[in-house]
C-alpha cells in the first residue's frame, strides 16, 4: 500500500491547469499519474481521448452479480493566479502542521486520491472483494467538462449496468461535521463584451463626446441586481423549486454560526437573497456573479484614455429546476434590452451545467422507485461516517456544482452519493489551497468501510 | 541646420514613459537628446534636478529691452499598451507615406521638435535675433506635471521676466484649419478601491452570502451618471462658467461635421451633455470618465470566482471655474455616500489639474491690462497661420489638458499662446500615434515667422 501523502505530493507537481493551453504537459504528467496507478491497483485503464483532454476510464473487472460502483474524480485544476498571494510556489506540495498546500490539494486531487487509497486498502485486505469499481477522472472538469456528453454518448451503456456513483468533490462544514451532498447548483456562464469607438481615444480630446464602454458596461452591470440582492431579470427565479422541509431541518443541525462565518470571510456583514439566511441562501438560491471585468488602464500611475473595449464574465449558479440554456438567454436578452445607444455588446458563451438532485433512503420524497444498492450505499456511508467521525453525516444540498453529476443521471439514470472532504478554509479556487490531512485519512477510512460494507452482500 | 526628420527619429526612439519606473533609461536618454541639442543651437542649458524626471530650463541669453518668448514643450510619452495593436514597434520610428509613426510622435515630441527646429531656423538666418528665448521642457507631463510647482517656485522670478508662453501641444483639427488654443480642461484623477471578503472566493461555496466587490463597484460608478449624460454628483456643475457669445461663433467657424467626427471614431451616435453639441460638449462641459476598471479572473476561459477586491480609475475634466480639489472631494464623497453595505471603499489620490482661459486681442472679454506682447504674438501668430496654411486661425477652447499652463499663470502671471500642431487622426495616448510630416515641415515655417516678426520691434 502506497503512502497516501507522498503520492499526493507527486500528484499535485504535475501543473494540470486544463483551462489555459500553456499547462498541456502538466495535464499530462497529471493524467499519465492517475492511469498508472489504477494499473498498479490492478485496473484496466482505458484512457479515452476527447477534443482536448482525455478521460481515464478504469475498470476492475468482476462478477455480474457484484454491486457496481462507479468512483468519480477530476485530475485538473484551478488556474493559480494571483501567484503572488501564495505562501508556497502553487505546484510545489508543502505540508505545514497537519495541511498540505498546493494548486488542486483539495479541488479534486486530495479528495480522489483519498478514494484511490481506500479502494488500494480494500483490496489490499481482500483481493477477490466481491465488488465491481470503475473510476471515472477527467482533466476539464475546471472547465465545465465541455468533453463530458460527447464521452457519455459512447460510455452510456457501460455506465448503464453500474448502480450509482460515489465522489468526494464536495464540501465539510468542519472537522467534526460529514455532509453527503445530495443537491449541487448548476452552471450558466458567458462573456459581456462592451465596444464604443473603433480604437481606445484621448479622454481629453474626445471626453463629453461619446458614451465610455467601460460606463455601458457598469450600467448594464449594476442593472442586473435590485439593492436588496436579488437578480433583476425577468423570469429569472419563474423555475426555482421551493425546498423540503428535512432539508431545511437538516441544515439546522449543520448549527452553523453566522459570526463564524463572516469572520472567515472577512466581511461585516451578508448579502444573502431576500428571504434566506446566507447559509439556506447558497443552498437553495440562485446566484448572478461577475467573476471578472476589465477595461481601459489598470496599470500603475494614470492613463487618461476612453478604452474602446470592456468586458465582464459573469456566471449564474442555477437551482433545480433552472435550466442554463433558459437562464442564459434571459440574462443575455436582459442585457441586450438595457444596452444604451453609442455601444455595441456581444456576448461569448462558456460552459453550463443542469442543477441536480437525489433524495436519500426514507424520506418524504425519496423516489418509490430508487435502486435498491444506491439505498444501500447511503446507508453504509451513514455507518461508516458515524463510526469514524463519531457522528452521522446531514444531508444537505450545496452550492457548488459538479455539472457531470446532472449529465450522469440524465443519460444513464445512474444517482451519485456525494461524501464531502474539503473544508471551507481549504481555499479552493484561491491562493493558497490546501487539504488537511486528519481529513485524508478519516476519509480513506470511511471510503474503506463503505466499499467492504458495499460488497457484503 | 539639422534634418527634423531624422532628429523626431532619434527622438522617438527613447521610451521615455514617465508613469512606468522601467522606462528610466528612456527618460534619461530623452532628456539627454533635448538638452544636447538646444546646446547645439547656443543655449545655456541648466537640467533643473526634481524628485522625478528633470526639466530643463534653457536660454538663449539676450538684452533686457528684447521680448522675450518662453517655450514650452515635453519629452515624455504615454505608455505605449495595448502593445498588440500597434503595427510597428512604438519606439521604432517609421515614416510610412506623409507620417511618422511611434510612440510620442505627436505628444509631445513632434511639435517640441518643430519649434526647437524654428528657433534653429530664425537663429540661422539671424545669429544675432534680438529675441530672448528660454525653453522649458518638463519630464512628467504625462503623469500630471507633479514636479512643476515646486520647480515653479524657485523659477517664478525668472519667468516672471517673460512676456508669455508659446507651446504646440494642443491640437489641429484638420490639416486646413489652424487652431490657437484659448482654453484647456483641468483635471482630477484618482483611483477607487472596492474589497469585500479578505481572500478571493469559489462563487458556489459562498455565492449567495456576501456582496461582490464588483458588483458593489459597478452600482456606485453606474450611479455617477444619469441615463442622459450628466455627471450625477451634487454640486459638480456649480462653478462651471458660461461660454462667450464670440466663442460659440468661431466654433461656428469650424465647420466640423458630425457625420465624419462619428466615422472617424467609430460609433453610430453621440452622447453629449444634454443641451451640447458633440463640439461643445467636449471644448464647454466638464466629464467624469472611468479609464480603467479591473476585478476579479481576466483570462482566458472562465474562473468561477468572487474576487476580494475590484478597482477603477477616474479622471474628471473641468472647465473654468470648477476646482480639481472641491471637484474631486464631491465625487468621492458622493461614491463613500453609495458604497453599499458589506463592502469597504478607499480612495488612491493621482494628478490633478486646474482649467485654463486666455483671451485673443480685440474681443469683447479681453482683459484691459493684457500685455502689449502677448497681443502682439497673437497677431504673428494670426498673420504666419493665415500666410503658410492660406486660412487664419480660429480661436478655441480645447478638451484636453496642459495642467503647467494655469499654473504659470498662477505663479508668473504669463498667459500662453498654444499653436495645436497635432491632428485627431494621430492617434495619441493610443496604439499606432503618429505625426503628419506635412503639418510639421509647415508648423516650422509658422514657428519661424512669429518668431522673427515677434523680434521686429
Amino acid at each position: 500500500m502506497f503512502d497516501p501523502v507522498e503520492k499526493l505530493k507527486e500528484f499535485i507537481r504535475h501543473p494540470s491547469v486544463s483551462t489555459d493551453s500553456k499547462f498541456r504537459d502538466g495535464m499530462k504528467g497529471a493524467q499519465e499519474f492517475v492511469s498508472g496507478l489504477l494499473q498498479s491497483l490492478g485496473f484496466s485503464v482505458d484512457v479515452v481521448k476527447t477534443d482536448l483532454h482525455p478521460i481515464i476510464f478504469a475498470q476492475r473487472p468482476g462478477d455480474n452479480s457484484w454491486p457496481h460502483v462507479v468512483i468519480y474524480g477530476h485530475y485538473d485544476v484551478q488556474p493559480a493566479d494571483p501567484l503572488n498571494l501564495w505562501k508556497i510556489p502553487p505546484f510545489e506540495p508543502t505540508v505545514i502542521g497537519n495541511r498540505i498546500y498546493g494548486r488542486g490539494a483539495a479541488d479534486n486531487k486530495g479528495p480522489l486520491l483519498t478514494n484511490i487509497a481506500a479502494v488500494a486498502k480494500a483490496l489490499e485486505e481482500n483481493p477477490k472483494l466481491p465488488l465491481r469499481i470503475t473510476f471515472l477522472v477527467e482533466g476539464e472538469e475546471e472547465m465545465g467538462s465541455p468533453s463530458f456528453p460527447k464521452f457519455l454518448e459512447s460510455y452510456a451503456d457501460k455506465l448503464r449496468e453500474a448502480d450509482f456513483v460515489f465522489l468526494s468533490d464536495t464540501a465539510l462544514p468542519n472537522e467534526k461535521q460529514v455532509v453527503i451532498t445530495c443537491g449541487l447548483r448548476g452552471l450558466a456562464l458567458f462573456d459581456v463584451q462592451v465596444t464604443g469607438a473603433k480604437g481606445d481615444l484621448h479622454s481629453g480630446l474626445h471626453g463629453g463626446v461619446l458614451l465610455n464602454p467601460i460606463q455601458a458596461l457598469v450600467e448594464m452591470l449594476a442593472s442586473l441586481h435590485t439593492p436588496d440582492g436579488r437578480v433583476n431579470v425577468p423570469g429569472f427565479y419563474d423555475d426555482v423549486l421551493d425546498v423540503h422541509p428535512w432539508e431545511r431541518e437538516e441544515l439546522v443541525k449543520l448549527g452553523a454560526d453566522e459570526k463564524e462565518y463572516a469572520d472567515f470571510l472577512g466581511i461585516d456583514s451578508f448579502h444573502p437573497t431576500p428571504g434566506f439566511s446566507p447559509f439556506e441562501s447558497v443552498r437553495f438560491q440562485p446566484t448572478l456573479e461577475i467573476n471578472g471585468i476589465g477595461g481601459g488602464y489598470q496599470g500603475e500611475g494614470t492613463k487618461t484614455v476612453i478604452p474602446s473595449k470592456a468586458f465582464a464574465k459573469i456566471s449564474c449558479r442555477l437551482v433545480p429546476n433552472q435550466q442554463p440554456d433558459k437562464i442564459k438567454k434571459l440574462v443575455i436578452d436582459t442585457i441586450r434590452a438595457r444596452t444604451p445607444k453609442g455601444v455595441k455588446v456581444e456576448f461569448v458563451d462558456q460552459h453550463k451545467g443542469d442543477p441536480y438532485v437525489v433524495v436519500p433512503p426514507d424520506r418524504s420524497n425519496t423516489p418509490k422507485d430508487q435502486s435498491p444498492v444506491l439505498a444501500r450505499a447511503f446507508r453504509a456511508a451513514e455507518q461508516a461516517v458515524a463510526e469514524v467521525w463519531g457522528r452521522p453525516p446531514i444531508y444537505l444540498r450545496e452550492g457548488g456544482s459538479v455539472p457531470i453529476i446532472a449529465d450522469i443521471k440524465r443519460s444513464t439514470g445512474l444517482d451519485s452519493v456525494m461524501l464531502g472532504l474539503f473544508l471551507p478554509e481549504d481555499n479552493l479556487h484561491a491562493p493558497n489551497e490546501s487539504f488537511n490531512l486528519d481529513v485524508m485519512k478519516k476519509g480513506i477510512e470511511t471510503s474503506r468501510r463503505i466499499l467492504l460494507e458495499l460488497a457484503k452482500q
